[in-house]
């Protein structure tokens, strides 16, 4: 096992991290910026060191300044957390290159997963159902008509260059079709500069469910169920939760075994995310394989009581996970919210600042995960999410209740948060009765 | 189930009750003295009314006043946690004669057991063992010699009126027990006015271990597992875990269904605690049973997975249980630490005052409860304990290692604590090895 980790990332993910190891007994190495140097959780680090100025391109993503910290801590491996260099195959190449061991996949398949072009050939050769539609680019309107002809109306125009909505257009019938194929491709050539557009079917206020991965070096696979995180503002992910609500149970197990098939025909190991939508006849279909642990997996960790950081540490040291299949529960229901110091009567931009009163809500089945505390300054430069609150309940609506009543308790005063549009979900009936779909938030709650 | 409850008690535990209500859907009453009105913990309640200064004989244990309270505030019943009024008979059947459900044993079961020979008769016709002594008060040394000699040394000579160790002495042969008779005589007239004295075996460094009971009026009587509460300083628990680390299965059984038969025996219904002492050979031998929620009930819950303050409403409320004792499971290992405002260096004196800083643990296994907070000001009036922190692992190791990391993370400022001597209980091989016994404590780190 490692003696010394190098925590690459910063905030609740960090703070996450040096816990794991220290319950370990590994020593780690914090890394901050000069916004981030008076962080509380940079205490429980055995050693830290500045690796630059407040922005994240000249501090947290320089994979030379973070080498160079790792070199100087003495450590065998690094942690990469989510964000910042998790999903970049590079420093993953580049840590092992010199000989410190990157706690996530092996370069190679994060390589093939990160290309969409490689992972849909992956998902394809492991019987994986994906999204219909045209086989690459559109060339000519005829050709797009007798696709989506075939795969059915509504289909989606995609740009293949693109992120974000744009390039984005929803055709319902060959004429809406022909026109948004051209207004598509105008605008993903001023966007990206490249006007390549291809067809997707488009599925109507699909449920957002993902499979948890965890996979060793000695063939041992596993799916660790699966989470809902439908609840969602701009594609952002707001509530998410374990088990999927409302998933019938035939469903569920080909969904876990599809996610299985998928990664071992990738040859992933470590902690890895599955990505599918679900339509509304609960045909699913993969999106994405997310190669790093993501910011819900402690919903996972609530009900099959495996730690998931302790498990990537432990795959990477060349550990055999030492479960089977059968012996990963899934107890109870575990719901999370993201609190983000969010401004929603301003577009929801970035609310920094000094926290000028905090009470977190605790108690029976509530988990905190959580770097700020009163006196507290959010610094400007890095993603809104301050904390993750999350209760592990026995039934979905037990968790609804505790929920309810810990947002009730939190105070968290001196910026902007989400929290009261957080208790509007949970007062929501869609969200009550477990019906959430992506957009349901914007459309019902929030506007787009 | 009652619409509405009025809570009986201040603290964390008056916390733990007013958020199992909110999230059953329950309106709270809470009550408070003038040394809590600025309680934060008070706006969780549904209306709150003053009952009195913040001496406790004129607030918290004035039965009147909380029965005004709940007779305005139109509550069906009366949580009263623990201490305060929670094991006084005539309390419970003051409440009754109001029409008003005391969330709790019936009265006539408390009076059973509150009182020692009648506890004492009801574990005898339910074949509990007691620790071994003379049937009643010493006549005279001839016959305390036979009876020492009987039971065999050592023997422990103590008051019948008796408590806090005063009219208590060890005799390990006839002629210190000769003059040991003389001396506990002589101490428990002067000290009590009764200079009756009777004899016990006395029980080398002995463990104690409690089991969690919980009955419904149905006729249904679980066990929920045993704690292990041996971590003591001056008969005050400290520390408490479940399960009991090395305690063979079969006395862990025997242990459990002896709790249940005497229970049963005393019509008990509700929450209760049949506590027992243990010897090295794992005899184990009843002391007494604790008539209501107890302190370290978190340990049990998250073991079990069963909501002990829940429970109790429900009990109280006439529905059954609903649970079997099969289906009462014991997962992993959870265990607690109270954390107490005192001042080691002055004999563990109340350290009341205002809290300056507070870092509250957090993350997977970890639960806080507590209702301080930074700027929280301890009042004077009341017991030293201001929160419990507890951890549920896998294993017994993993959940002290989780301890430490904790302990490490908790920071408390402006008033003294028990933090610094926990930390050094988890760092003392009799404790890690699970060799506690009740004076370790006292013996190995602080003295007597």
């Amino acid at each position: 096992m490692f003696q010394r980790i190098l925590v690459a990332n910063r905030g609740e993910i960090a703070l996450r991290i040096i816990r794991a190891c220290r319950e370990m007994g590994i020593q780690t190495v914090a890394v901050f910026s000069e916004a981030d140097r008076n962080a509380d959780y940079i205490r429980l680090a055995d050693e830290a060191y500045c690796i630059g100025p407040a922005q994240s391109a000249n501090s947290y993503l320089l994979i030379n300044r973070i080498i160079s910290a790792a070199e100087v801590g003495n450590v065998q491996a690094i942690h990469p957390g989510y964000g910042f260099l998790s999903e970049n195959e590079h420093f993953a190449e580049v840590c092992r290159s010199c000989n410190i061991e990157f706690i996530g996949p092996p370069h190679e398949a994060m390589a093939k997963l990160g290309d969409k072009v490689t992972a849909k050939e992956i998902a394809k050769s492991a019987k994986v159902n994906l999204v219909p539609g045209s086989d690459g680019l559109i060339t000519d309107e005829e050709t797009a008509i007798g696709i989506a002809n075939k795969i059915g109306y509504p289909v989606l125009i995609k740009a293949t260059a693109g992120g974000g909505g744009k390039g984005m257009r929803v055709a319902r019938n060959d004429i809406t079709l022909k026109a948004g194929l051209k207004q598509a491709a105008l605008e993903a050539e001023k966007a990206f500069n490249n006007a390549g557009v291809y067809l997707e079917k488009y599925i109507e206020n699909p449920r957002h469910v993902e499979v948890q991965i965890l996979a060793d070096q000695h063939g041992e696979v596993l799916h660790l169920w699966e989470r809902d995180c439908s609840t969602q503002r701009r594609h952002q992910k707001m509530i998410e939760e374990s088990p999927a609500p409302n998933l019938p149970n035939n469903v569920r197990e080909e969904l876990c075994k599809a996610a299985v098939r998928l990664v071992k025909t990738a040859g992933y190991t470590n902690a890895g995310t599955c990505e599918f939508i679900v339509d509304k006849d609960n045909n699913f279909y993969f999106i994405e394989v997310n190669a790093r642990i993501q910011v819900e997996h402690p919903v996972t960790e609530q009900v099959t009581g495996i730690d998931l950081i302790r498990q990537q540490i432990r795959v990477a040291a060349n550990e055999p996970l030492g479960i089977k299949q059968k012996q990963v529960p899934c107890n109870g229901h575990a719901i999370e919210v993201r609190i983000n110091a969010e401004d929603p009567d301003n577009d929801f931009r970035g609310s920094p600042g000094k926290i000028t009163k905090l009470r977190i809500p605790g108690g029976l089945g509530v988990r905190w995960d959580s770097h700020v505390h009163e006196g507290y300054v959010i610094p400007p430069y890095y993603d809104s999410m301050i904390g993750k609150l999350i209760v592990h309940k026995p039934t979905r609506l037990e968790a609804i209740a505790c929920m309810k009543r810990c947002l009730d308790e939190l105070v968290l005063e001196g910026v902007k948060t989400t929290i009261p549009l957080l208790k509007r979900i949970f007062n929501h009936s869609a969200f009550v009765e477990g019906k959430m779909y992506t957009t349901f938030v914007e459309q019902e709650l929030v506007g787009r």
